[in-house]
């Protein structure tokens, strides 16, 4: 937070490049079944020459999300990565939901995430997830519910996964200061939408229009009869990247999520199609144009996700394979690290810090890591930071910071 | 801040003696080109067998002088040495310039930073530095405008370098609350003095007929024929070292700025001359009369400025060779650290933590260190951590600090 503050004061412009490769859910936990993988973990075990050249001639460390312990959703954990005090700058979860199925949100929009659910005839709820409908199911809802028509705002609804969907409103004078309308527990009735401030009466009031003419249309959907909405947000304003930190910056993501955080720091967004190495030739064309560029890989943390230890590290060996199209720009500042780590052996996202390296060929003093993993990491230059230090250590090493104090 | 805190409610005093020892800009960059010293930084190809063993026996870290990725100017990279948080505790740059040439600043002073720069015919700014006139110009000029005289008030010009000067204003009823008259780029015309309080207006109507007078002067003295004047500032009254920490504490500094900043912080200062060995001869000369004395060596940094390796390597030697002066005075604590490094690579300051090793023989935990160096440090017992954590542990290692509740 003071580093913010520092950034804004003494970040400057300079003709350095700097690129942020983020393998979602890099971290991971050792293999614990037969094999010669045994004790290690999927970053540890892959095959990695590249990555392990620049840990040798980098510096390493672990970063530390948002809090020792704490384990990171997607949205906070980019944020912090981009120097964002995720606690500080607090996204609303209706936002993340919209960013996440890639809507165009503007400015004044109010954001909440739905879930579909099931009520019995005295409307109280029996399953707060409508025994998860499959994702087509709730696509179909969706487009059900978007006849609804509202005076003086337009409404749009879009599906997310199973049973969960994102609710937009748009229009003049919205707010969303609203409570959940989600009691969070079976054998409660789900709760009208109540305004916290007297200004958000008027949103209040559209919302309990929209969900009574919703529940008419769902009425003989079982189990899909009803729905919660909760995380009204609107777009936080968040300083830009230009502003903060001087920087001409790009985005250059497959999945809408980390598009769609990377639109809120200010970044362009850049079109591009999986795999790796096309993401890779896609930061090359657009080389000339940018100070920063930041490369999100998704199916690190997709494959962790899934519990699939030895593709979660094909997905490393894969981007340590395309790494020359990325070293061939001679970026002035290469950062490899993750968002959070994803451990096949739990199959979700986990405090665990996430290993990082940095490479600045002319700036960055290399520490004794022989290799890109965990463990080389733990004893690394960098110790275990926080990983919205990682922002004024990439300027630092660009050589795009003004010294502090005579 | 909050250890700042806890310093003031748990020091007490001890019969315990401290020695601080500063090599300034100590910290460095691997060697790039052939020969033995390859790979290694300045302080890592240096021999020094007194440093090592002290490595040996005591603990050792890299300090961060201000937040990671920052590049310190000395003045606040030496109030983190000393404890005090340089954000928090912010002195002025026309009070750090002021005591830079090592002028005697009054609490009711205001300082300020001076540049002498070039207008053309309408006053406006061709060249922000005159052509960076030679520092005997600059001394010249700073002369001719010591004959300005202004109604009520002392006035004190004194030349830092080239087109850079230092000016205060010594009297009754002054404020530091004035913007710069600097615009900060050419093609603008020097501002007015201009109050940012009321009670300002008295100093920026002095400030203004005394520039009237400096334009004067100056009209025939091409291409230094106008000036700016910036960093506006009041010594900032520091809680001083023997309430904070009650340490009766001497500064053994050869350069005035250390001198400034030391007494800034209720220091005494000793008068001392260069060599190294004669810095130290000056510590054992003063030695019954303080519990703490800071020494700080300056070439260090002068060289690594330079961009001369061998000869900062060199220094650090100098510094190694006389070290057995101090511990024949068989101090409790010795730490040996840098303010910020200066790697001769850059030539210039740099954020890079810096090598620290703390020698305490009757209650320090030695680590694995084998050698005092920049690599050695990164896994040292410290850890990489903020330098205003250096006093505490001074401190505690002097058994000088009661216990936490109870």
């Amino acid at each position: 937070m003071a580093n913010f503050e520092l950034m804004r004061k003494l970040a400057q412009p300079a003709d350095r490049r700097i690129v942020l490769l983020v393998m979602d859910g890099l971290g991971g936990l050792p293999h614990t079944g037969d094999g010669p993988d045994y004790g290690k973990t999927e970053l540890e075990a892959a095959h990695t020459p590249n990555l392990d050249k620049l840990a040798q001639q980098g510096t390493t460390g672990l970063s530390n999300p948002i809090a020792t312990g704490i384990t990171p959703g997607s949205g906070p954990a980019h944020l912090a990565l981009f120097g964002y005090d995720p606690v500080q700058y607090d996204v609303g979860r209706g936002v993340l939901s919209a960013l996440g199925v890639g809507f165009d949100l503007q400015p004044q929009d109010v954001a909440a995430r739905g879930n579909f659910c099931t009520v019995d005839e005295d409307g109280v709820i029996t399953d707060r997830r409508a025994g998860r409908i499959p994702t087509e199911k709730g696509a179909e809802l969706c487009k059900l519910l978007s006849q609804i028509e509202l005076e003086g705002v337009q409404t749009f609804i879009q599906p997310v996964k199973e049973y969960r969907f994102v609710l937009v409103l748009r229009g003049e004078g919205l707010s969303p200061e609203l409570p959940d309308t989600d009691p969070q527990e079976i054998g409660a009735r789900p709760l009208p939408a109540t305004a916290e401030v007297p200004q958000a009466q008027h949103t209040a009031d559209l919302v309990n229009q929209w969900i009574a003419k919703a529940k008419d249309l769902l009425a003989d959907k079982q189990p899909a009869n009803m729905l919660t909405l909760r995380g009204f947000a609107q777009d936080p304003a968040l300083p830009k990247f230009e502003d903060v930190y001087k920087l001409n910056a790009a985005a250059v993501a497959v999945y809408p999520m980390y598009r769609g955080v990377s639109r809120l720091v200010g970044m362009d967004i850049v079109p591009v199609e999986h795999p790796v190495s096309n993401e890779f030739h896609t930061v090359a064309e657009h080389w000339d144009r940018y100070d920063f560029i930041f490369v999100h890989v998704k199916y690190t943390d997709s494959r962790g996700e899934d519990g699939d230890y030895a593709a979660k590290k094909a997905v490393i060996e894969e981007v340590d394979e395309a790494l020359p199209i990325l070293l061939d720009l001679k970026p002035d500042v290469l950062i490899v690290t993750g968002d959070h780590s994803t451990p096949s052996q739990l199959k979700s996202h986990s405090w665990h810090p996430v290993p990082t390296l940095l490479w600045a060929p002319k700036t960055v003093l290399p520490d004794t890591a022989t290799a890109f993993g965990e463990r080389e990491c733990s004893r690394g230059g960098l110790g275990t930071f926080a990983a919205t230090d990682l922002m004024p250590l990439a300027l630092a090493h660009a050589e795009r910071l003004a010294k502090y104090g005579a």
